[in-house]
């Protein structure tokens, strides 16, 4: 007789839709009348509005609350995730649980597994998120933000606020905006310097709605655009090509990885590729799958994913372009509309 | 002949300075010399930027390369944050090195204890970040922000910016504006529902500067209050100048906890306090040490901590009322400068 304790709390939102910093939920294998969430007194209202269907336990520590719970109905065995709980209250688990005859059963990214292929309702709330962001990007263009003598600050705020003005929860990740050499840092943060004429401009953004994160990237030069800009540029929208074309239901991540990778190699710039193509994004940022050359496994029907190769050349510049898409059994669905030929702004 | 390999990010920003996603470091019990950081090639440029003083090595799964770089160093015991590995990663490694005669050793707490004690620097950053937030709050209560018709989504973006404004680098948390009935669910987000007369509107949010995380929540009344409002609000700020008079180094957390709580049990309302005291505050918004009913030790001279008792009445309201405070050998240092006094705006 088992039961699984689910505690990675953003897989307690996947399964409930319970938003709040502290919860676990019981599900039981065999009598879905066991299936209880537990929480904290903090979130006793927030529980019974948002998961009214299951009973709640109000408890501090809900993993060994929840045990309990399944113990008293007779169950032994139970499952945890351990990718998610730590070392030190597992052993606090097996410490309390161990002379109850419990057996505690290591499961590793049952539920991620499970996130990772979208329902039409999930691609709708991706969609929306990134339509933020592609209309917060339109937005700070129009008006001009995007100048030399704007700081990577102002124009990184700019953005949040569009975003928000726009609909969005919130930010999906400390916003990017990396001018000059600084766009050669692939997650560089951004600073009080002044975008200047001749720069390449990476701009890494995301808007969250209703939970589903968005994620763009997209390099832009100002004023004036030197050819090895222009090469750069092109080299990269050209490996982005072939990896958004890569996306295809079943497709071995590690081959996806390489089509854009490929093209990079090609042209010598492998060491300057720093990372992999792409991930998983929805409730998360960074979710499975993961695109890169140590990927295993493939490329489920329904997953979203970003494709975001980058080259970055120390002391220079780098461009990185990225879209959000989601794998169809025909051509990926471009959930980020924003043009990708080279700008100069 | 022992190492302690750190894998908690915030402990490695503590130790080190280092900011990005992915990172570990190793510390060597005797040998100043085998101290590494390793992150992975996203963030080449920025870890000699930001970590000139340590060798870096560049790996994307960071536990196991500091593992190999002690062992290879004839390390046999090293120590790992028990509290941050998961049991996933923690049956990888004991994979990888149990025929390599390593022996891994679980720690706990162990840098969270350092990071309770705040140095100087420290606080003028925890400082810098409070005063920030009461200027914003100032601000958006200047410009008429909080007013009856405005949705709790609009006043808490223009409260995130202002204190983007006012130079945040970030928000410390989901803003909390809560009108109305909402303000009796402690943890609610920010609804499109509209602040009306007479609604208890409770505010809790931060601004993050440097890294370091202001908390303050003050509850106001819109346009005019009721006498269960003010009675409820009086209450609150009794509690709270009790607990903060109880911050005194080497005080039993239990004791400050209680110091608040018996004022609220006396008045009948102890089980509408549904949460703890407070919680220490510095690189993370919520950090050692816990201030609550179940709270273990002692308060430390240096430690930086909210007070924040609230009560919540179901369907009616709430009121909390939270400071952030640093505990010196004499009064406690109060960062958040707000004006405490009952509020009708």
């Amino acid at each position: 007789m088992a039961a699984f304790v689910v505690s990675n709390l953003i897989n307690v939102r996947y399964l409930t839709g319970f938003t709040g910093s502290n919860a676990a939920v019981l599900i039981d294998a065999e009598d879905p009348g066991l299936d209880r969430i537990c929480t904290d007194g903090r979130y006793l209202t927030q529980v019974a509005r948002q998961v009214p269907d299951l009973e709640a336990v109000i408890e501090r520590n809900c993993p060994p609350a929840l045990i309990e719970q399944a113990r008293s109905a007779g169950r032994t065995r139970i499952g945890f995730e351990s990718d998610t709980m730590t070392v030190a209250a597992h052993h606090g688990l097996s410490e309390r649980f161990a002379d109850a005859g419990i057996e505690l059963i290591g499961i590793s990214g049952l539920v991620q597994e499970l996130r990772a292929v979208k329902d039409a309702h999930e691609i709708a709330l991706l969609r929306a998120a990134c339509a933020i962001g592609d209309a917060a990007l339109a937005r700070i263009i129009a008006d001009g933000v995007i100048r030399a003598g704007a700081t990577e600050r102002e124009v990184a705020r700019a953005l949040e606020w569009a975003m928000y003005r726009l609909g969005a929860d919130g930010i999906a990740f400390e916003t990017i905006v990396a001018a000059g050499a600084n766009s050669a840092v692939p997650h560089h943060r951004p600073t009080d310097a002044a975008l200047a004429d001749g720069d390449l401009v990476k701009i890494d953004f995301g808007a969250v709605y209703a939970g589903y994160h968005s994620d763009m990237t997209r390099t832009l030069v100002l004023n004036r655009a030197a050819d090895w800009q222009r090469e750069l540029y092109e080299l990269v929208a050209t490996a982005q090509a072939a990896g958004r074309a890569a996306l295809r239901p079943g497709a071995d991540l590690r081959a996806v990885d390489a089509a854009a990778r490929d093209v990079i190699d090609a042209a010598g710039h492998g060491e300057r590729y720093v990372h992999g193509l792409g991930h998983g994004v929805g409730l998360e940022i960074h979710e499975a799958p993961g695109i890169g050359k140590l990927a295993a496994g493939t490329l489920p029907c329904g997953a979203a994913v970003t494709v975001e190769p980058g080259v970055y050349l120390p002391g220079c510049g780098g461009v990185r372009i990225e879209d959000t898409l989601v794998v169809t059994d025909g051509e990926p669905d471009l959930l980020t509309a924003t043009d990708k030929t080279f700008t100069v702004i």
